[in-house]
C-alpha cells in the first residue's frame, strides 16, 4: 500500500480550514411542530392565511356601528337595541343594523354591519338586557382586530436559517403550520476502537488491562450539544477486519464519522485503507498540543476525523475543530455564552513551538472576576474532564502567560459555568457529605499539603487540611472536626503499629500530600524515638506503595492485596474490616479571607450548620 | 357553589412566592448514560472502582525495573533482555526480572516486576529485537499510571445536583456507570381551552371565528426549555364537562397543570370546581400587567396555574412565574444568559399602579450597546411573539422610563439573541428574498412612513421606503430598485383607474403607512386635477378598506371579496390575476449612518449583491 505523505504538521488555522471544508450536508426534513424546538428552518415561511381570518372582537362587550355611538357619554348615553349574541367559536346568526348592537365575547366574530366593539364595562343593560346603554363613543375599528391585522396572507413570517424557540413556534402555530421544514441533524457516527475498551455497564477485566470507553460517550454528548445526532457503532474488539467493517458501515450511514485514539499503527492502517479506497486523506497531524495525531479525510459521501485518545485531548480537539463544523452543518449559531475571559492565576510557561490548547479550570475571585488555572498537564486522567471548564489557545510563539494576564477561555460547552465553590485539600468522608449540601462545588482532593499551597497562591476558595500543621495557614478557619485514624486491617493483620513494623505484613500507605500520612509519619517518628533509632519506615513492606484517596488503602486490604492500610475508623466500619486506632487528627476548613462574601462560601457555611448530624453518622468523628 | 374570595390582587412578589411554594416534586429516575446529557444527578456518585484498575503504560515503549536504568545515557546506554510483549487489552504472560524489559503499547498492563516505562523513542533494538538499548534513566513510576491514580475507589466523583454535560458523562463512563440516577423531568400538562381554538394542521373555519391554538405550542416549548416534559391534552372543544374531564386527567397524570385563556366565566367555573374539589385555590388575580386574571391552585397531587390568553401575555407570565418553578423542580440552574442590559430607545410612559411586565425588542447599536424598545402595547398579536425578545419589569410606582435609561431585560428563553439586523418599512417581495440571504434578520413591515419615522428616531439599522418621498431621509441609500404597481383585478374588474372611480367595483386598499398607497393617492390627485375636482377617493367603494401586506389586496380579489385591489404586477402574475399598470415606484433601502459597520448591515450589503438575480425573477421589477 502506498500512502499519501504528510511531511509537515498542519497549523491550527490550516486544520480548521480543512475541517470546515468537509462536505457534511444533512439535507432537509419535515418535523412536527411539537418537535421543532431548537431546529433551524431551511426555507422562508410566508403566511398562507390571514390571522385572524375574520374581524375579531378584542374585548367582551357589544359590537356596534361606530357612528351610532358618536356623542355618547356617561351623562348622555346612547341606547341601542340588542339584536343577539355571538360567542367565540360561533358563526354569527345576526347582523348589526343602525341603532342595533350585538353582544360579543372576546375572540368572537364581529357580525356584519358592525365596525367597532364597546367594552362591557362602558355599558349598562336596560329592560332585562333587550336594550343597552352605551356610555362612550367609539371610533371605527376600536377593539376589533380586523382580518389579517396580525398576519396578512402572503406576508413574510420567518426567514430561512431561523432557529425555532418558543416564540417562533407560537407564530408557526398561528399560521397553522403543523409540519416544519428544518435542517436535518447531521448524523455523526462514532466508531470505538482500541482493544482494551469496554462499554460502561459491561464487566471489566483489569488483568487484561481493560478500561471503560470514555471518549465515545463524551463525544456523543458533544455531538448532541452541537446539534448533531450521534450514532454509536458496536465496539470492534480486537479485530482489524471488524474495525474496517464498522468504519465502512458508519461511512455509509452517516454524514461524518469520528473515531478516537485510533493512532496505533494497526488502527491507522485500517483508516488509511478505508479512506484511500473511498476518498482522500486530507490531513495527518496538526502542530497543536494536544492533537498532533489528528486525521482528516473524505469517505465518499461522508467525512472522517480521527481524534486523540486521551479524554481531555479528544474533547479539546472535538470542541476546537469538529463541533463548529457540526453546528454549521446543523445550521445552529455559535452559542453566545461559549467564551469567558479571566486572568491567569499564575505564570504559565510554555514555548514548545506548537499551538497549545491548554485545558483550564475557572474560579470566581472575591471581586467577581474570573481566575483561570491550567489543569491536566498531559496526565490523560478522566478526572481532568470535570476539573477543566474550557481551553485557552496559546500561540506557538508565546513563551509564557503571565500571572494576572487576561485570557479568553473557550468553554467545553455553552452550559459549562465556573464552580460555585472551589476547594482543594484532604479527602475526608465528612467533608464529602457536607459538600452534598452545596450546589455546584468542585473539590480537588489533592491532599492537605497541596490544598494549603494553593490557598497560599490565592487560587481556591477553601482549603481542607488534616493532621499536624507546621506553618501558618493563610486563611480563616471556617470549621473543624476530628477523625480517628489508624490501621485498617485484615483479620490476620497487625494489631499495633509496632507489629506492623516488626512483623511480615504487606502495607498500603497514602501519598505524602495527605494529612493522614503526616499523622502516620509523626507516630512512626515517636516509635523510632522510643526505640532510639532514626527511622522505621524502611522496615514496613509497602510504605512506599501510596494511593490517593482515604478509602483506597482499606479497599486494597478488602481486596486481599494488603494486610493493613492507613485509614479511618469510619472506613474500617463501613467495609467491615478490623481497626487499630492510632489517634485522632483534626480536619480544618480554611477560607480565603477575600472570598468570605462569595455565594458558594456562604452556601458551604450554611451546609456546615448540619455538621453535627453528619459527624454523628460517622464512627470515630467528633467536634 | 361558594367561592373563596380574593378581594385584592396579589403583588408580583406575593404571586412569585405562591408559585414557588407549589409542590411540584417529580422524583428520581434511572436513565441510560447515553440519555443523561442535560439531566441533574439526585445523589452523589462515588467511585466504585479504581481507574485505571491496573498499572497502565502511558506510552509505547518498554516496561523496566527503574533501578536497572540508573546511569543510562545516549552515550552510555544500558542493554536489557527483551522478555516479551504486552499489547493493550492483553493479560501479561510474562514478568520483568532484573536485567529484563517487556515491550508495552500505550494502555497495556505493566507486567509484574516492572515499575516504569521507557518510551520507545529513547531505545534502540539490537540483535533482531531480542536485546534493547535503553538510552535514558527513568524514575520509578515514570510513564506508568498506577491503579487508582486517575480515580481511586471510594473517592467522591460527582455531587448531587450536578448537571451532566459531556464532561461529567465522560467521568461516569470511566466509572462504568451505565444507568444514572437523575431528577425526573416534571410532567407539565397543558390543557387547551377556548371554544374557538383549532390545532395547527386541522382545518380552520373562519366564519365560526376559529383560530389556531398558539399558546399550547408556545408554552410546551417553554416547558421543554425549562427542563420539563410537556404533555398536551386533547382539545376540549366547547364542552364544559369535557374540559373538566381533561383537567382532572391532567391533574392525575402530571406534576403541574397549565391552561391559558381560561378566563371566560364558564372556564373559571370549571377550574374552581376542580380546584375546590381536590385542593385549594391559592391566588386569583395579580397586580401585574399583563396577567391580572392569573389563577394558582393545588389539585391534590398536582399544582395548577392559569395563564392569560394573549400569546405574549401568556409567555410573559409563564416566563416570570412558572418557568423558574419548573427549572427548580427539574433541578436545572438558572441559565446564565437569560438577562441582558440595554438602554431605552425612547421615553416610555406608564404609571398605572400595577407592576408592568413590558415586552421589548432588542437591537444592537453601532457601538455594541443594546437598544431596548417596547412592543405589543396590548394588541394581542402573535407576530409580537417574534418581535419581542424579552421583558422589562417596571415597578408599579415608576411613572416613566427615560430615553437612554439602562434597563435589565429578562429574555424569553436563554437562546434568544438580538436580531443581526433590524429593518422597518415597506412590505416588498424583492426585499423579502434579499433578506433570505441574511442570517437572523428581523423585519417589521410597518410601511414606508413608519420605517422612516423610526429611522429618524435612531431605532432600526435600515428603513425601506417606496413611492414618492416628501422630506429628507435621515440615512444613506444602500440600494434601490423599482417595481411596477397598479390595480390587481378580477376578470370582470375595472380596466383603468378612471373605471375604478366611475364604475361599480369593490376595491381593497393599503394602509396609509404604505408607500404604495402614497403612489395611488398621487395618481388619484392627478386624475382629480385632470377632472378639475378636489378628490375622487370617496367615489371608490372600499377606498377605506385597508389591509397591511403587499399581497393582501390581490388575495382579497382572488377570494372574490373585491373586484380590484392595490398591488404589484409581480403579485398579479403570481396569483394569475389581471393587472392594470399605473406606474413604477422606487423602493429604496436606507441605512442608519452609525450602523454601517454592523455585521448585520454588512450581511445585507453582501446579500444585495445578488439583487439583479432577485429582480430578474420578479415581473415588473427593475433597477
Amino acid at each position: 500500500m502506498t500512502r499519501k505523505e504528510f511531511r509537515d504538521l498542519s497549523s491550527l488555522a490550516e486544520a480548521q480550514e480543512v475541517v470546515s471544508g468537509l462536505d457534511v450536508s444533512p439535507g432537509t426534513e419535515l418535523v412536527a411542530l411539537e418537535d421543532a424546538r431548537g431546529r433551524v428552518l431551511t426555507e422562508r415561511v410566508d403566511a398562507d392565511l390571514d390571522v385572524p381570518g375574520f374581524d375579531r372582537a378584542s374585548m367582551d362587550g357589544y359590537a356596534v356601528r361606530a357612528r351610532d355611538t358618536f356623542g355618547a357619554t356617561e351623562a348622555d348615553p346612547v341606547v341601542l337595541d340588542r339584536a343577539g349574541t355571538v360567542h367565540a367559536g360561533e358563526t354569527p346568526d345576526v347582523s348589526v343594523s343602525p341603532g342595533e348592537c350585538v353582544e360579543v365575547s372576546t375572540g368572537a366574530v364581529v357580525p356584519d354591519g358592525a365596525d367597532a366593539v364597546v367594552m362591557v364595562e362602558r355599558t349598562v343593560e336596560r329592560e332585562s338586557g333587550d336594550r343597552i346603554e352605551v356610555r362612550t363613543a367609539v371610533a371605527p375599528g376600536e377593539d376589533v382586530m380586523v382580518a389579517g391585522a396580525d398576519v396578512a396572507a402572503g406576508e413574510r413570517a420567518l426567514g430561512p436559517g431561523t432557529r425555532l424557540t418558543s416564540r417562533e413556534i407560537g407564530l408557526l402555530s398561528a399560521l397553522g403550520v403543523a409540519d416544519v421544514p428544518v435542517r436535518a441533524k447531521p448524523r455523526v457516527g462514532i466508531v470505538s476502537t482500541g482493544d482494551e475498551l469496554v462499554r460502561p455497564g459491561e464487566p471489566l477485566d483489569s488483568s487484561r488491562g481493560e478500561i471503560h470507553d470514555v471518549n465515545t460517550y463524551t463525544i456523543a454528548a458533544g455531538v448532541e450539544e452541537a446539534g448533531g445526532d450521534p450514532v454509536l457503532y458496536p465496539h470492534a474488539g480486537d479485530s482489524e477486519a471488524e474495525m474496517e467493517r464498522q468504519l465502512r458501515t458508519a461511512a455509509d450511514e452517516c454524514d461524518l464519522v469520528l473515531s478516537s485514539g485510533s493512532t496505533s499503527a494497526s488502527a491507522v492502517d485500517v483508516v488509511y485503507r478505508v479512506v484511500e479506497d473511498r476518498g482522500e486523506l486530507l490531513l495527518h497531524g496538526v502542530a497543536v498540543k494536544p492533537g498532533k495525531p489528528m486525521l482528516v479525510g473524505e469517505l465518499g459521501g461522508s467525512a472522517y476525523v480521527g481524534l486523540p485518545g486521551y479524554p481531555v485531548s479528544a474533547l479539546t480537539i472535538f470542541r476546537t475543530f469538529v463541533a463548529p463544523k457540526i453546528r454549521d452543518a446543523a445550521g445552529q449559531p455559535t452559542p453566545p455564552s461559549a467564551t469567558v475571559t479571566g486572568r491567569m492565576s499564575a505564570r504559565e510557561r510554555y514555548g514548545e513551538g506548537r499551538t497549545r490548547l491548554m485545558p483550564v479550570g475557572l474560579v470566581a475571585d472575591g471581586d467577581g472576576d474570573t481566575l483561570v488555572y491550567p489543569v491536566d498537564k498531559g496526565s490523560g486522567a478522566t478526572t481532568s474532564l470535570v476539573e477543566a471548564d474550557g481551553v485557552v489557545t496559546v500561540d506557538a510563539d508565546t513563551d509564557y502567560l503571565d500571572a494576572g494576564e487576561r485570557v479568553e477561555v473557550q468553554l467545553f460547552s455553552p452550559d459549562v459555568r465556573p464552580p460555585a465553590l472551589l476547594g482543594v485539600g484532604e479527602d475526608d468522608p465528612a467533608l464529602s457529605r457536607v459538600l452534598d449540601g452545596v450546589r455546584g462545588p468542585r473539590y480537588l482532593s489533592f491532599g492537605t499539603r497541596e490544598g494549603l499551597r494553593r490557598l497560599r497562591d490565592g487560587l481556591p476558595d477553601v482549603a481542607v487540611a488534616s493532621g499536624p500543621l507546621d506553618r501558618d495557614v493563610p486563611g480563616d478557619e471556617l470549621a473543624s472536626w476530628t477523625r480517628e485514624w489508624g490501621l485498617v486491617t485484615a483479620p490476620d493483620g497487625p494489631d499495633s503499629l509496632a507489629a506492623l513494623v516488626d512483623g511480615d505484613y504487606r502495607f498500603v500507605n497514602r501519598t505524602t500530600a495527605s494529612g493522614l500520612r503526616t499523622s502516620l509519619d509523626a507516630a512512626l517518628s515517636d516509635l523510632a524515638a522510643d526505640r532510639d533509632t532514626d527511622s522505621l519506615t524502611e522496615r514496613i513492606d509497602g510504605y512506599d506503595f501510596t494511593v490517593k484517596a482515604h478509602a483506597s488503602p482499606p479497599r486494597k486490604v478488602l481486596a486481599g492485596r494488603a494486610d493493613a492500610g492507613l485509614g479511618l475508623r469510619a472506613t474500617a466500619d463501613d467495609l467491615g474490616l478490623d481497626f487499630v486506632p492510632l489517634g485522632h487528627e483534626p480536619v480544618r476548613v480554611f477560607v480565603n479571607p477575600e472570598r468570605r462574601e462569595k455565594p458558594g462560601v456562604a452556601a458551604l457555611t450554611s451546609a456546615l450548620a448540619d455538621l453535627d448530624a453528619v459527624l454523628a453518622d460517622l464512627p470515630g468523628y467528633d467536634r
